[in-house]
């Protein structure tokens, strides 16, 4: 029997791609976009293998998503990310039409909702927080704690 | 003798990549980085060919200029745009911690600055806009008067 996978399942996944991150000495933060139940999209933050501070995970996942649908809007897809997107991400998602947006830990210094006077995302897209935001953050926490040593 | 080019120069050189959006069909923004008196990033707006709603004249210039230098920071660069940058390249101008932003026309629909509650890019970034507003905004005007025919 075909069932929806769960929120926690695709956020597993992000994780596993932050995950990768954290192997290659990048901030450890990873996003999948997914539609019907398939991973469209997947990235992890190359700012620093890139040497481009805009390479974040969720704009890497963004773009494959547009490559692999051949399509500029994603009313039907949904972006799990580990952490809440920055005002650049959030404004990203905003072009995409995108139909949810799923993300695990909030990021008090750089994420968006800090810096905006009002949504930044489209009107119709859907928002959720909080999905295995423990270990989200842990990544996050025990990166920065190990650069400080 | 060497004189350093006026931001007149620079923006009538990011209204020639708006030209050539405006050429292949794209909403027409134009945009250059410039250090030491050298361009050393260009991009057009290429959302439609890329199918990819992120593909704004800023980013790809922006990503070109990080590429020409081999750094993620450009504080001794000006970036030139015909059109005030959004929320999402307004975020990516934060991330590359630029020198200067110079722009031509305010953007009333799409602009940052109706979208955000504070100064949204890096403290030590310089801005200056209005410089060759007219044509820059004129180009943005005709495009949009046309599809409408």
């Amino acid at each position: 029997m075909l069932t929806e996978k769960s929120d926690e399942h695709y956020m597993l996944q992000a994780l596993r791609e932050a995950q990768t991150a954290l192997e290659k000495g990048e901030v450890p933060i990873g996003a999948v976009v997914v539609a019907k139940d398939q991973i469209i999209g997947r990235g992890y933050n190359q700012t620093e293998l890139l040497k481009d501070p805009t390479a974040h995970a969720e704009m890497i996942a963004l773009t494959a998503a547009f490559n692999s649908m051949g399509a500029k809007y994603l009313p039907d897809a949904t972006l799990y990310v580990t952490i809440e997107p920055c005002l650049m991400c959030a404004g990203a998602l905003y072009w995409s039409k995108i139909g949810r947006i799923v993300w695990g830990a909030d990021d008090e210094k750089h994420g968006h909702k800090n810096r905006t006077n009002q949504n930044p995302f489209h009107p119709k897209t859907a928002i959720t927080s909080g999905i295995l935001k423990e270990p989200c953050a842990r990544l996050m926490k025990d990166f920065f704690l190990s650069k400080r040593k």
